[in-house]
C-alpha cells in the first residue's frame, strides 16, 4: 500500500524527502503513476486532472496540498466516499500570518504614501494614528483567519473577524453571515480576506462589499483570486473607496501582463507566495494523520465538500 | 511652580491637551517663555538651543520629548547636576515595535524584489525561507531594543541582540561589547539599529560592519542619522554585500533631495517616522515620573550623560 504524490515539479524531491523522514516505511509513488491502482491508499495532491482520481478504488483519503481545496471541491468526478483532507500544518499558517502582518502594517503605517514620496523626493511625515484605533477586519476564521487574528490583536489593533457561522474568540469581535456583514465591514479600516472560496464566497469583494468599507480601506486579499470581482476593485481603487491594497490572488494566475494591476500606483502585487506548505513541516501532518486512520481513529480536518471547506 | 514645553509647533496643542488632562493643576508654558525663571521646576524638551536651560535656576528635572537624549546630551552648557530623564511610555514603544516588524518582514519575504519585479510585470514565485532560519539581529537592547526582539522573537525568527555591556533576555541570543560585535554580525540577516547615537556608537554602522555581515544581509536603521557611514552604506547597497535597507533616520534631515538613497533600487526611505511620543500616553508618564519626585522617590529612566543614555 502506498500514497501518491502529485505536486509541483520542483518541490518534488522536497516532498520525497520529507515523507521518507516522517515514514520511512512508506511507500510513496510520483505522478503520473502506471502501476497496479489497487496499491495505492493515499493520495496527497495539488491540482489532479478531474476525475484522474476515479480510478483508484481502495483510495481511503485524499490529502489536498494545499490550505484551499477548491481545486478538488470543482471536480465532479471525485471519487465518492473518499474523505478529502485540508492542508493544516504549522509551516503554512506562520507563513500566512506574516504575510498577513506584513500586510497590515503596510497600510497601517503608510508604506505606499511614503513610497510615493520616496519617488518624487519629498521628506513629509504623514501622522501616524495608533494601532488600537485602527480597525482589522478579518474575513474567515478557519485555522489561517483565527491564527492571524490573535497576531494582529497582539500588535495592538482593534481586529474582527467574520465568519459564515457564528465563532467566538478572545479579543476578538466576531460578526458572522450575511446580516453581519455589513457592519463587520463598516469597522474595517484594513480588510484582509481568508475566506475559503466556495460558492457563496465567490465574488464576495465586490462593489456592494466595498462600498460598505470606511472610505479609504485597504485591502489585503491573500485567500483565492475568485474571491474578487477584479473590475469592481479597480473601480474602488480608482475612485479611492479602497485606498490600498496588496493582491497576492487573482482571478487568472500567472497575472497576464496586460492586468492594470500590475502598474496600479496603490497597488502592491506578489505572485501568489503569502503561504505555502512546507514539505518537512506538512509531512509529519499528513503522516501522523495517516496513522491516526490506521488507529481506527477518525481523520482530522476532513471537509465538508457541500460546503467547500 | 510650573512645567516649560518645548515641542514642534504642531504637536504644541495636543501637548498641552494630553499634561492637563493627565495633571490639570500643573501650569505648563510654552517654549519661548519671558515669566521669571524661578517659576520654572522642569522641562519638557525637544532640541532646546545650546544653554537655553541654564537661566533655569531651579529646574529639578528635564524630560526629552524622544527616546532618544543626543539633543541634549550635545549641549556642553547643560545646567549641572539636573537629571535627563529620557522618553520611555508605552506609544513610543509599540510604534517602533511596529515599524521594526514591518522592516523585518519586508526585507524577510521579499518585498523589495517583488516591486521589482511588479514594475516589469514578472510573475515569479521566490523561494520563502522559514523565519526560524531567519536570524535578526538587533543593536541596542534598551527599552525598544528589547520589545522589538522579544516581539519579533515571538513571530518565530532566530533572534539576537547586541549591547555595550552584557544582557540576558529570555529566547533572544545575547551578544555585548567589541568583542561580541563580529560574532553578532556574522548571523545576522537583517541587521536593526535601535542604539542610543553617543561618541561610542557614532558611525557605527560602516564599512567593517557591513562586511562582517552574511553577504546580502537587509538592514532596518531606526536609530539615528548618525550611527551611519553613509558612503559606505552606499557602497555596500552598491556592491550587494547590502542586499537591502529600510531606512528611516539621516545624518542630514530633511533628507536634501540630492541624495542617492532616494532613488536607490534597494532602499525603503522614510522620513523619520518609525516612531513618536505620542502626547497622551508620554503625558501620563512624564506626570507619574513627577509625582515619583514629589513624593520623595527617584525618578524613572535618568540617563547617564557620560555614558551618554
Amino acid at each position: 500500500m502506498a500514497l501518491l504524490l502529485k505536486t509541483d515539479i520542483e518541490r518534488g524531491d522536497a516532498w520525497q524527502r520529507a515523507l521518507h523522514a516522517a515514514d520511512p516505511d512508506m511507500t510513496v509513488h510520483d505522478w503520473p503513476y502506471d502501476g497496479d491502482p489497487a496499491e495505492i491508499e493515499f493520495a496527497l495532491v495539488w491540482g489532479p486532472p478531474r476525475g484522474a482520481l476515479r480510478r483508484f478504488a481502495d483510495l481511503k483519503a485524499i490529502f489536498s496540498i494545499g490550505a484551499g481545496i477548491d481545486h478538488l471541491a470543482s471536480d465532479p468526478e471525485l471519487p465518492d466516499g473518499v474523505p478529502v483532507v485540508r492542508m493544516v500544518e504549522p509551516g503554512l499558517t506562520a507563513g500566512m500570518t506574516e504575510f498577513v502582518i506584513l500586510g497590515v502594517l503596510t497600510h497601517h503605517r503608510f508604506m505606499l504614501d511614503y513610497a510615493a514620496q520616496q519617488r518624487t523626493r519629498i521628506w513629509r511625515e504623514i501622522p501616524q494614528i495608533a494601532a488600537a484605533r485602527r480597525r482589522v477586519g478579518i474575513m474567515g476564521l478557519g485555522v489561517l483567519g483565527s491564527e492571524a487574528a490573535d497576531k494582529v490583536a497582539a500588535l495592538g489593533f482593534a481586529v474582527a473577524g467574520w465568519s459564515r457561522s457564528p465563532k467566538e474568540r478572545p479579543g476578538i469581535s466576531t460578526f458572522h453571515g450575511e446580516a453581519g456583514l455589513e457592519p463587520f465591514l463598516a469597522r474595517s479600516d484594513i480588510l484582509v480576506c481568508l475566506l475559503p472560496l466556495t460558492v457563496e464566497t465567490e465574488g464576495i469583494l465586490n462593489a456592494r462589499t466595498f462600498a460598505a468599507l470606511p472610505r479609504g480601506a485597504a485591502l489585503v486579499s491573500t485567500g483565492r483570486g475568485g474571491h474578487v470581482v477584479e473590475a469592481d476593485l479597480l473601480a474602488a481603487l480608482d475612485s479611492g473607496q479602497i485606498g490600498g491594497a496588496t493582491l497576492d490572488v487573482f482571478r487568472e494566475e500567472p497575472l497576464p501582463p496586460e492586468s492594470p494591476f500590475w502598474a496600479h500606483p496603490r497597488v502592491i502585487l506578489t505572485p501568489h507566495v503569502a503561504s505555502m506548505t512546507i514539505p518537512d513541516s506538512a509531512a509529519e501532518a499528513v503522516v501522523a494523520n495517516i496513522r491516526r486512520l490506521r488507529a481506527g481513529q477518525p481523520l482530522h480536518h476532513v471537509v465538508d465538500l457541500r460546503r467547500g471547506y
